[in-house]
């Protein structure tokens, strides 16, 4: 087996063998853009460790891996469009660089390319690949979906936030595993505790992307501190918050989520609530349960001892970025 | 063989038995809404008639039919936002009756919706006609992109143009030809005859959209005449006559494609430069050369006289309009 670092160099390679800028430029140059931005390129690597840690062909596996990586950017320029988010990635977002136009179409090309990487593969597993490839994407779609009913929704279970993090972010690392694990040819009973691995680990590293969002330090985080708080974002802390403190505190913070101006003052008295509540201690034994989830799945993989301790100390890496 | 009219009734069973409003609503109402708008349903009743045509299961080429359907409309929400139209077959756009939000994130889904229909078909089929699928959608995400070029672009060839509105409309016309050729598993060469029947005809056919938009009459047209003029658009009519006219009538014509106020006059001073320079006649002349290399094609088909009469008539049908 390779060295987890080598495989992202390796896909980028492919990747951008793959992809070029051809006419009509418009179209294709945010294509480059957007995929030449950077990234940890998560779910790619996935693919191609998974496929190796079942014996597969790593280089059979770029295809897939490449898929999984433009739908993934894909969904940033449209996403992006939605929350008017002006940077992605240390750099000006699609749409705004050119325009909302040219931010839809070229997304709507990327996903149509995504599905021509899985041209390379035989009938049969082309056929596995596309439709869980297809069931992934619309799940994405129906994730966002939530996400943006949330906004305007004023109660909004646990339960439902849950789902919401699974469709939008989990199922698409939990089914870049899985492709990983189908293109090494692993019985469909083992492929689908891959699945459940990545799943719970995708859920755990959202809920974990929730509370370094208010708990974490920019040099790990990579991002502005309490954006969430500001943004009024009902995020897993906010919505544990309403479930466990006083109505006291639920006034208050109620009231700061009420107002649509952004302050140091209120990301400091709402992490002073969430603080009071314990919403610190509550939200990382929960991402610890989804990650034991995760973990405990690996015992029921046919591999060796030493290839779980692999997907194990991944796991582990993962969401240990600064908990 | 059944009646060509039969076939649409039958699609639209089929396609709103398979089309429901799911959760999360907000996803699922809007592609319900643009579905049931109406439409001529041109491209599946083609992908049912060619495979009735070459014998093939009528009720197997649905899913086909459904995939071309689906991913039409999808076309449709995304450009009308680019458009900003407010307005699509007589009732409010998706965007303008929800927001541009709900318009993209409806059509993303409704891209993937597309292609798990096809998922209904054997791996080998699948595979074919996936391909053919995604190798036309990207196409049409093509010609969307250079009709958009065109706007700022100074000069258009003719060729140019011809290549735009092949690929934003012809090729997805001629690809549900072709699938519904596909499924009634006929040789590939006679399949490729059907697809230059189909681009062709769609040629014709885009081209004389553009003919009835300034010469047609409101009634057979369904629109409001000069609409093309009003919008400054550079239609085959235009680019026509700045090839041909004298300088005067160019510098004319110029002029009031620099003004961006629509008024009757415009279309009427623009109409008479037109009429003038003989814009009329040399438009039939050229959709009648691409009807007539789709009916030539018919000859090389391998199917009963009868057949080919049925096509072309369907294709002359369909150039009749009001022609």
């Amino acid at each position: 087996m390779k060295a987890v670092a080598s495989y992202k160099d390796d896909f980028l390679n492919f990747l951008f063998e793959n992809i070029s800028v051809k006419e009509p430029k418009k179209l294709y140059e945010p294509i480059h853009y957007i995929l030449q931005l950077g990234g940890k390129r998560l779910r790619p690597v996935l693919t191609l460790l998974i496929c190796d840690i079942y014996n597969g062909n790593v280089t059979k596996a770029m295809n897939a891996a490449a898929a999984i990586e433009v739908f993934h950017n894909f969904t940033l320029i449209h996403d992006d469009i939605m929350d008017s988010a002006t940077i992605r990635r240390g750099k000006t977002t699609v749409h705004k660089k050119w325009n909302v136009n040219t931010g839809i179409l070229s997304g709507d090309a990327m996903m149509i390319m995504a599905y021509q990487f899985l041209e390379k593969y035989e009938p049969q597993l082309y056929k596995k690949l596309n439709s869980l490839f297809s069931k992934t994407a619309l799940e994405v779609c129906e994730g966002q979906q939530l996400d943006i009913d949330f906004e305007t929704k004023n109660e909004v279970a646990i339960a439902e936030y849950v789902k919401m993090i699974t469709y939008k972010t989990s199922v698409l690392v939990a089914a870049a595993m899985k492709m990983g694990a189908i293109i090494a040819d692993i019985p469909d009973e083992e492929a689908e505790n891959i699945y459940k691995f990545g799943l719970n680990l995708g859920i755990a590293f959202q809920l974990q992307d929730d509370y370094l969002d208010t708990f974490g330090d920019i040099a790990t985080f990579g991002k502005e501190i309490g954006g969430d708080i500001n943004e009024n974002k009902k995020t897993f802390l906010f919505l544990k918050a309403l479930e466990v403190c006083n109505s006291n505190d639920k006034k208050e913070l109620l009231k700061w989520y009420s107002s649509k101006s952004a302050s140091e003052l209120k990301v400091n008295a709402v992490t002073k609530i969430f603080s009071k509540n314990k919403i610190l201690e509550l939200t990382k034994t929960e991402i610890k349960q989804y990650t034991n989830v995760a973990i405990e799945t690996l015992s029921d993989l046919s591999i060796s001892e030493g290839k779980k301790e692999i997907l194990k100390k991944f796991g582990l890496n993962l969401m240990n970025r600064a908990l």
